[in-house]
């Protein structure tokens, strides 16, 4: 049986952002306590190793949190740890491969950026477990990503999209009531709480928005 | 029940290198023809994807000539195809990490440097099959690769191993009688083939080179 999940407040967990493997855990543990609801780990200049060891590390605290741990990209590493899933791109191993690998009891996320690859993923049925749509704004994070598809396109990913889906991209706590507009199922943040000189509060406040936006 | 296997010309297929898929392909079957033993799919540049479609391409190209493919870092891939195994080095997931996802039948090789990864090695049993020693020489194709290990220091790698250990690292037909002479049990190479005019031909002087040097 699958967990229930909350994507409301959405933790991409970066590393490099974070301060390394120790300092990645003190935003966890503090993101957690300030609101966070799921956790992502996606550390792209990371060899394998060393997510292997902040995931195995990282488990316990979202477990104690009631909070699911899953893994960009890598199958492997999510495997190896025991984490709750993983959340893929369009250019990683593809969702059917996720779900064969990982088994039913899996999350699995799958970024989208336009109405094409949403109509591509409504198909997948279980597949998937939510979406994550963007990116909303520009940003620095991921060098790689797609044009940015503004609230409006975020509104009409969201309305097309049969999964829930959060949004990415540029979130921060200052536009964060305007991505609510586009009535996604939460917002996806990684500088907004891994960058934050407290990264607690940074949570506590992205979350009084989010729940003050929400119907 | 692990296949046999050969590692006296192992070719490293990058398919960067070698110029796209399609074009990796072909030089998959033209090193097969001129007596390549073992291959190995590494393309650090590509998303899994795309390294995904190629692994599958790539299996019954080995397959029909009774050669092993393995897949360098990535399990998630190697899982994916049904590749044969896995090639991992320090810094990727671990090999028993490996050997528990993969299973007993999967081919494991293992990247060291010195005398202390090759002891650390030696301890794994038969956790792993085989190593790969080097760089040899210094080589522009791993930019992250340990200081070279010349080819007195690879017989030492080679003589202190406990398993069969294959060289690697800046290896060209030029200098792979001075490597054969440190007695590893084959050498890996990869612009060597994969760059060359005639990748056919390209092996099979280089298999030759090995006979003429094995005892």
């Amino acid at each position: 049986m699958r967990p229930a999940f909350d994507l409301s407040l959405y933790l991409v967990l970066d590393p490099v952002q974070c301060g390394g493997h120790e300092a990645s855990l003190d935003v966890a543990r503090a993101a957690l306590a300030g609101g966070a609801s799921i956790v992502q780990l996606r550390a792209p200049e990371w060899h394998k190793r060393a997510w292997l060891a902040l995931a195995r590390d990282l488990l316990p605290i979202t477990r104690a949190h009631g909070v699911p741990l899953v893994i960009n990209d890598h199958l492997d590493i999510a495997l190896a740890a025991g984490a709750d899933g993983v959340h893929v791109g369009q250019r990683d191993l593809p969702a059917d491969v996720a779900r064969r690998l990982l088994g039913p009891d899996a999350l699995i996320g799958l970024s989208v950026s336009d109405a094409r690859e949403v109509a591509v993923a409504n198909a997948l049925g279980d597949t998937i477990d939510y979406l994550g749509a963007g990116p909303v704004f520009a940003t620095p994070t991921k060098t790689d990503a797609s044009a940015p598809c503004g609230i409006d396109g975020l509104a009409a990913l969201c309305s097309q999209a049969r999964y829930p889906t959060v949004a990415i991209g540029g979130i921060q706590l200052h536009n964060a009531p305007d991505v609510m507009r586009a009535r996604p199922a939460g917002l996806a943040v990684v500088s907004a709480i891994c960058k934050a000189a407290n990264p607690r509060d940074a949570a506590a406040h992205l979350r009084a928005a989010i729940t003050r936006a929400q119907p």
